[in-house]
């Protein structure tokens, strides 16, 4: 506890980011050279060894892994801008635990665990388009909050989320943080068209002109046009990056966490991997601008981490290839020919 | 047996291959709808799904999915073109059965078999730039040995392979199937540069110069510029196809396995999926040719089925989603309003 502000204790989280040890990640370059592969043929999964190696400190392993569903509910929908009502959220919840969404399919798939957050579902953040999504002290206490994903322990964090209505507020977030035109950054995400997709246009435009005056802070950015998911999932990829725990994200959504940290401090990704990309038409720009190549791109847009465990996967196998692979001496395989 | 020439049973068994199964996908089609999801929002998830159950017939399911990599060694290695000695093949076929190599590791994340079959590698296919890799006996027995792969059960098939030389004999076939020049369909495999690149580039341009008269006829390109492998790789997809057993290809050398079947009939993929693109630079080029959009895009280009196997690890989830999915009514979640 501080008896600054709020936000003082995520500007020193954000102040005090570990960097990443490049001892680890080079012991992994000397051993991957000795592997019974030709030289960079395993492609990304290389890479991704070396960056589990440089943000555990240890030589690749995934024993662990973790998707963290954090969900919330956003007063933007009494704009009438998605075709779902916010009930939904509640229900989606239920959904996980029953085990009947798409994210526990994919969990039970790769073996990984799956933890969901729902974040005050009976108190929807504020109207955007009216006022700010929340008060600086709610947001913050978010962050903490989202910090708890980890606390249970994991080596590979996948963060997804739920939230009728939250495409519309990560829209505005990334119109806020990128500017351009609100149309360059509305989507129909769970799928409005026509009516719906212009409302949705409206709001955002109308939600950044309102808070304009406040935008060149990130972490105003997050309170006055985010939603307690985004700032959760801010909160997790912080807590992440403090204890040394790789972090997959998920899609256009969960990105709008990340995407405010990267505003605060352009380093605080570099723990992160980008899952997939989204169908959501500008997610692809949104990864450019925060400098993260999505794993996958299998044209999915459903959230609740999906895109980030389908990935895991992927991760999985590079740290298997890693640590399981023999050595060309050990198979007595021969090498290249100088 | 038949009394004909040898080709006339890979003849007979393409003319007459079974379609796909139309209302077993439509089944598909209706209960996604149905999934407490957004329509189309698992994207490429539910175009696999449907794609299963079409070649299948059943409802989406990987139960007993394998790699079946094939090894063949290649009389052009003779012209130096590669940095890797061709007594690597049998020693990685050594290799994957110690459980050292890298398609070892992905099949334990994925819990995916693994059969390797070594194709007389004591025994080399001929010069291609001199004569005809095989006889036509040869290649039939080859394509009819590669039909085994699916002999123990499988319902989804992934192909690769292994081979010293296999991306020479691989370019050569695309330049005869797709002709342009032989730069167009040559890449460095396993780390051909400089004069060995050159090299690779007039073996390729020699070897199609050579055979030019024959190459009317897809199974005379694959005899007279493919190798053992390939060959088996032609015949896996073509008995699963008979099987009713999707199949997953692999990277640069086992598409053209895919892309001989493709030119003699172009009916003969649709029930296969592309792994993945290689980072062998004309993959891409070969997969439109075929037809075929990549599951996965990873810098990947060791071959062994490794693309496959971690698209594997996609097609299961795809699968789970699909069948372990609670419906709307299911999980008492409120649909989209009309």
């Amino acid at each position: 506890m501080t008896s600054g502000l709020p936000f003082d204790d995520i500007r020193n989280l954000i102040a005090s980011m570990p960097e990443g040890d490049e001892a680890a990640a080079d012991a992994v370059r000397a051993r991957d050279a000795q592997l019974t592969k030709p030289a960079g043929a395993l492609g990304r999964l290389e890479e991704i060894a070396i960056w589990l190696a440089r943000w555990t400190g240890r030589p690749p392993a995934v024993t662990r892994p973790l998707v963290a569903v954090f969900a919330g509910n956003h007063g933007v929908v009494e704009n009438a801008i998605t075709p779902f009502p916010p009930s939904v959220t509640a229900q989606m919840v239920e959904n996980f635990a029953a085990g009947g969404a798409a994210i526990n399919q994919i969990c039970i798939a790769h073996d990984i665990g799956l933890k969901v957050f729902d974040l005050a579902l009976d108190y929807p953040t504020a109207d955007i388009a009216r006022e700010a999504a929340m008060d600086e002290k709610t947001c913050a206490a978010t962050m903490a909050f989202g910090m708890e994903a980890i606390a249970g322990g994991t080596d590979l964090l996948c963060l997804g989320e739920m939230g009728i209505g939250n495409t519309t507020v990560a829209a505005a977030i990334y119109h806020g943080l990128y500017g351009g035109n609100a149309e360059d950054w509305v989507g129909p995400g769970t799928g409005s068209t026509g009516e719906l997709l212009d409302r949705k246009i409206d709001v955002v435009r109308r939600a950044v002109a309102l808070h304009k005056a406040h935008l060149d802070d990130p972490l105003e950015v997050l309170r006055r046009l985010g939603g307690r998911e985004i700032a959760a999932i801010a909160g997790a990829i912080l807590a992440a990056r403090t204890e040394r725990i790789p972090v997959i994200i998920d899609g256009f959504v969960a990105t709008a966490g990340a995407a405010i940290l990267h505003a605060a401090d352009p380093r605080a990704l570099d723990h992160c991997l980008a899952g997939h990309v989204s169908a959501e038409p500008a997610h692809a720009a949104v990864l450019e601008k925060i400098g993260l190549r999505p794993v996958l791109s299998l044209d999915m847009r459903l959230g609740e981490g999906t895109g980030a465990a389908l990935a895991a996967g992927i991760v999985k196998s590079a740290a298997l290839c890693h640590s399981g692979m023999a050595t060309f001496e050990q198979a007595g395989v021969s090498g290249e020919s100088a």
